[in-house]
Parts: C-alpha cells; structure tokens; sequence
C-alpha cells in the first residue's frame, strides 16, 4: 500500500487521543482539505487522519467542531527569552537601538535565571499562538533549554557564538568550548530537544570559528544557524573584509552547507540565490523584523522558485514585537506581493506551507512533523472559525493567513501532549511565569 | 480655567458610568499616561478623566484593572458590507480580481438585505477590535445606515458614486440624485451617523460627477470621500485623459477642498504632496490592502512630515481580509520603516495617533472625539495587558502597537454605551448575524 494512504484501519492500534469534527488541512502535497476530519493519535504519533466518524468509547477528544485542525507551526528563527525586552526599546535608529539598547541590557541582565524565565514567557506565547517547534539561539541557553523542556515544545536550542564578549562567555576564545560543552551536555537529552550552535553572523564570527562551528554541528548532527546579510551594512563589511559577497564568502569556506539555516538573507543578488539553492542552505524568512528594523525584504518568491526550503520566523521579542507566526504568515505574504509588485507572489497557501511544511524541512524534521500524516509526530493546533472577523467560510488556508491570528487557536498539542486546550495553559503556569518576569522587567525598567 | 485642565470636580455632575483602573492614554497633545485612571460619564460624553479614586456608589462600572484605556480607533476607510467576500477570491492578478471576481459577485449578490447583514458582520468585527467610528462607502447604503444604527458605532456612511451601472444604480446618469436623496432622507437622523458621498475614483468618475459630488457634500456639511492615485495605472490613465497627474488634475476642477477624504494615496509626487498639504485634504492610510493588492506604498513620513490630517483605514474585506485597526498600526509602522529604509519613520506613537486623533481630524470629527478629554464623545476601549504576549510592560504604547491585536480588547464603548464587555456583545446578537451572513454566503460560494 503506498506510504501516502492512510493504513488499514482494521489493523490500527487503540489511539489515546482523537482530534474531531475539524476541517483538517493535512498540509501534506496533493492531499484535498477534509470536512470533517479525525485525528487518531497514540502515544505521541498519529495513527491516522481521515473522515472515519465511528466513536473510540472512553478517548480523551480535542473537539475541532467549526474549527480547522492544521500541523502544527514551525518557527524557524527565534531568541526567545528577549519577551524580556518587549518594547523596551523601539523606533530607533539601528545602531543605537543593538548597540546603545539591547546589547547593555542584554551583557547586564541576562544570567540563567532571566533567560529561564523569559523563555518561558515566549512559550506561553508560542503554545497560546498555535507553535509547536521552535529554532531558538541565545545566551546562558542551559536555561533556555530547561525551560523550553518544561513548556513541552519541540525545539533546536543553539548555543550562540560570537567573537565578542558575550553573556555567559565574557572571553571569546572560549565561545567554541562553551557551545561543544553545551553540545555535549544536551545532546541525546530528549527527542523533542536537538541543542545546536548559532553563530551571530559573517561579520561578527571570524572565518575560523564559523568554520569550527560548522564542524561542531556536523560532528554532532545538528543544523547550525546564522544571521546572512540581514542589513545592507553588514554586507558592505564583508565585502571589504573577504573581498566576496557574503554568500560565496560563505562557500569559499565551506560553512555553505545542506545544514546552515540561513535566517534574514534580505541581501541577496541573483548568483546567490543560485548558489543557496545549489549547495540546498535553509532559510528562516523573518518578515515583521526585517520591517521594524528597515532592514529590508527577503526575496521569498524567487527563494522559493529556486526551489530553496523557507520557512517563517519572528525573531525576538525586541524586534517584531511577538512570537505570533499566524499574523508573520499574513506580512510575509502581503510583504512579498508589494515589493514585488505582484498580488499573486506568496500566496495564503505559500505562507502557510512557509510556517508548516517548510519549516519543518528547515529544522531537518520533515520526517517526523510539518504535515499530519499517519506515523509522524502528533504536533498540531485548532484554531477556531465561528468568530466574526473569520466568517463567512470561502477558503479555510486564506482565512487563517489573512484574517486569524494567534488568538484563535483553540487547542495546542506537542508529541500527543495537550499543552493548551480551550485556551487554558495545562502544563505551565501564567500567573507565575509572568510575575517573574514582571519583577525582572521591573529591575530592567531601572536600568 | 483653561480648557487643557480637568474641571473642578465640585461642580462635576454625577457619572453614569465609569471606567476605572487601568493606564490612561488620552492622545491629547501633551498628555502624559495616568497610570491609574478614572473616566467619568455621563450622558454619553466624558466628565472627566484624572487619577481621583474615590467611590461613586450606584454607578455602572467598567473595570480597567491590568489594561490600558483608550480613545476608541476610528477606520477612515471601509466598504464595511465587504465582509461578505472575506476570502472569496485572493492572490490574484489585479484586473482580475476586480473585475472577473469582485465586480460580478457585488453585481449579481448585493441587495438591501445581503448589504445589511454583511455591514452587521463588520460592525460585530470592529467593535470585538476596539474600533468605534468607520468612514464607510458602499451601495444600498440606507440598509448599510440602518446596520450601523442598530450596531451603534459612530459613522460616516457614504454612498457610492460611479460613472458605470452600480450595484442599485443600474442606470449611471442617475447617481447624483439616488445620492443626493440618500443625503436627503439621513441628513440629521443621527448624532452618530453622517450620510455622505463617496465617489470611486478620479478614473471612473468624470469631471462633472466629481464636481457635483463635491457641490452635494459641501451643501450637506459632509466631507467627500474618493479612492485616490491607489494604483499606479489609474495614475497613468488620468495622466492620459487630462494631461495632469490626479492630485493637479482634482486641483483644477475645484475638488481638493478640505472637506475632500482621499483614500490610499499610494502614488504620490513631491508636487502633489505640497498641493494635499497646502489644500488642507485629509488621507486614509490602508497599508495592508495596499500590500496585498501590490498597489504600493503611501509616503506617510511625508505626509505627517508635511502637517497632512492623516487616518487608518482596512478598506474592505476582500483586500485585508479583516478590520482590525490594531494591527493595521502595526503594518502601518513597520511598512512606512521598510519602505523609507529608516526604522525611527511613523513610530509607535505615530501610528496610534493615526488610528485616533488623526483618524478624527480625518473625519471632521476632532471636537468630538479622538481624544479621552472632559466634554467630548466617550468613545473609548480598554485593551487587556495580562496576557504573555503583551507582558512585560515598559511602554504601553509600543505594547498595543507592536504586540496586541484586536483580540485584546475588552471592553468597547460608544457615546457612552458599553458595546461590548468583557467581550461579550451587548446589543447585538452574533449568532443570528453570523447565520444569517453564512447563508448569504453559501449562495454566494455557489455562485
């Protein structure tokens, strides 16, 4: 039987836990929207998905009725824990916004605890918004780590590398060293859990340690994640630097790989392009950030002509200022058809495959998750449709890119776990969460 | 006294209602946030609005505990009914959007009834948004009217003017006076609702519908709204037909009055800039329809820059695809900072301001509301802070632009009325409203 029909049921196991009476799009290619659709789950896979309505007597239901049930979505380029710095400071010019802002707070606030804490206010915010999966790089992200764990979100949680002084590494020759400890330390924890390395970018990574950091991931299994020509500015540099664009600079040294995740890529000319769809590089298109920085607009339309994997991200707190993918979907497509002039380039569906499929490949977990099929990973969100501002009913993918947001997911699920239902938070706290991050906020607020 | 200070409150009447608890933001000039404030009202208009705590037994309260309080949004430009083709027909090639989609689908299904029930849909959408006041332009506009009155917004509902057969107005030379006896029957019918004009366009309306348009609305003490230089081949078209660039071209025949709602202006000259500015017209900015039509870019920094009334609009349903001026500000700020390549251009602040103040100077209505002030219209929402995504708090300004949506509104006040509370809708009945629009909408989806 081919992989792509459900199996026999005859020969399905008992499930744990059925989603119901939702139009589900698989997001899997080629499959048609079902009306009325049944997830079947059991022990944290998916069993089946289809419109079989008989009752399984005594399983715990998610109830989709006037809902649509969707993979879960992937968010490909975070720092979670900067929630600590939402709306700390906006509408600045770029230099003294990273330099004068958020790299001071960043050096004098941030230590395990904060990082904890922050991250875990990010969570909540991911789980209420309908993210399942997220690629995280940051500082002290021991913290970051254990939180994301305690949440129960699916993450790649990298260790960041910069040849400055960093938070948590105040001597850089010891950036390579933390992040294999940290490497070391995480790898094989979990299965929901990959640790990994992002160095901060081209410009602010020497050659060498891009290079080591490349082979660090490698020799563990991991992607390794990169800023790539997000500012015009940066890409300057290294073109006085290296003598080459920042793509072929990348290439030259070998760090262009199938494994980089690639997130901005705002700068980018034609033979680049090219050259990350030949050597397979991933990109995180992080539209709301490259707005609000005026940093730029990826040229999503030709990536994904080119046949390169993108997949959405929101970038940190600072610079966005919230983690909801479903309004991202909404800007990168409205964002690609003006710069491109064309209302037809990143359609409701592109944005959508962007924030689900795609971002899945982009994590390396097209396999397990990103498409709700039989065997994969249970990881997936209802989101609501009897509301006013999403009725009447033409087309559900247009609906949840242009006129939902992360307030109307009803339900989240991870790995068959309920993470929220009916909106109420099941494994982690709010109250407390935010109260912690209130009081860190407060000491921020003093300076 | 003068007039910026709060009145004694010895002399104060009594209160009706109250909204107390919450950081207020008035938006009048100079105004500092009252971090737990106090507005007083009574019989639709605000007594006062200061920090004093004491009781006012027996009196209705509305409570602002953990949110901030608001001058409700004003949308300078919807074509509310619209709601109706929410998602019927996206990403497509203009033309064909327009004219093998939309224009038929208005042509075959709008009717008093369908317009009704679909300005009744939008209505529920914008008051669960925080918008209190919509510049509306449609067909059937008595039904339009009628749903607004019964929904209890504040409005400007105009009907529309087009030298072509127009849904209600099959016979074009006949537009002028099926809106002039719409101005007729509503003139002073309502203290909230102004009846008005709306000419679609300089490209498809000629020299003398405009004028008279004009002349109609001037008699009625309405403004008049057109869609205005939306595309860059109208532009090109009125260029060809008059020998002069729109903005000159509606100089000329006497158009460019004050009075004068242009929406859109996307493509704009330096000339035309000074010449909006210098005749003192007003701009609806709809940065999201904008995007997803690929029609360009509104210059705003100029405008602002150039001391132009500027106000936030969605447009209609079809281009949006909803009305949620919260996140319209968004778009508005990020999308002038990408746009402009300048991350300070139309900042948080701006882009509030657009959304109230600015959007009632749009309207003509800045003596009545647009600002939390003793004596004028309460108009008001409050917006929820304890949520993780709108947590910490450094600025509440940058929190509702940047990291709220819609969603976070929880309570919705007009002339004094409580709309909605604790987002639940006092007057109107969604169920029957959302019905009744399913219905239309399955013969519509039928097609």
């Amino acid at each position: 039987m081919p992989a792509t029909h459900p199996p026999d049921p005859r020969q399905e196991e008992a499930p744990d836990l059925i989603v119901r009476g939702g139009i589900v799009l698989t997001m899997a290619e080629g499959r048609a929207p079902i009306r009325e659709g049944t997830v079947r789950i059991r022990q944290g896979r998916i069993l089946s998905v289809d419109d079989r309505a008989e009752a399984d007597p005594g399983v715990e239901i998610l109830d989709a009725r006037d809902a649509v049930v969707l993979p879960g979505l992937v968010n490909t380029h975070g720092h979670t824990a900067m929630t600590l710095f939402r709306g700390y400071a906006d509408d600045l010019p770029l230099d003294e916004w990273l330099f004068n802002r958020i790299f001071p707070a960043e050096a004098r606030f941030l230590d395990p605890e904060t990082v904890y804490w922050g991250t875990l206010l990010g969570c909540l915010e991911m789980i209420a918004s309908g993210t399942t999966c997220v690629a995280d790089g940051y500082f002290f992200q021991d913290a970051g780590l254990e939180a994301v764990e305690r949440a129960g979100l699916r993450a790649l949680i990298a260790q960041g590398v910069i040849d400055f002084p960093a938070p948590g590494v105040p001597r850089p020759e010891d950036n390579l060293a933390v992040g294999r400890a940290f490497m070391e330390r995480w790898h094989g924890f979990s299965e929901r859990i990959t640790p990994g390395l992002f160095c901060h970018s081209p410009s602010t990574c020497s050659e060498s340690t891009m290079r080591d950091a490349s082979a660090v991931s490698r020799e563990f299994g991991s992607p390794l994640q990169t800023h790539l020509s997000e500012t015009g500015g940066e890409v300057e540099e290294i073109v006085k630097r290296t003598g080459e664009r920042p793509v072929l600079y990348l290439d030259r040294i070998g760090v262009l790989t199938p494994d980089l995740i690639a997130a901005h890529a705002v700068h980018v000319e034609a033979e680049e392009i090219s050259l990350l769809a030949e050597r397979r590089v991933r990109i995180a298109h992080v539209p709301e950030s490259n707005m609000k920085l005026a940093s730029g607009t990826a040229p999503i339309h030709k990536f994904l002509k080119a046949g390169i994997r993108v997949g959405l991200g929101t970038d940190g707190c600072a610079s966005n200022n919230n983690l909801d993918l479903i309004q991202e979907m909404d800007t990168a497509a409205k964002l690609s058809k003006v710069f491109d002039k064309d209302p037809t380039h990143v359609s409701a569906e592109a944005a959508l495959r962007m924030a689900t499929s795609g971002g899945a490949a982009v994590m390396g977990l097209e396999r397990e998750i990103g498409t709700l099929e039989a065997g994969k990973r249970a990881d997936l969100i209802v989101i609501d449709l009897d509301r006013p501002h999403l009725q009447p009913l033409y087309n559900p993918v247009s609906t949840i890119v242009y006129s939902a947001t992360g307030a109307d997911v009803r339900h989240t699920v991870v790995d068959g776990e309920v993470l929220m239902r009916d909106r109420r938070f099941t494994g982690i706290d709010p109250e407390e969460i935010m109260a912690r991050v209130e009081a860190i906020a407060r000491t921020i607020g003093q300076g």
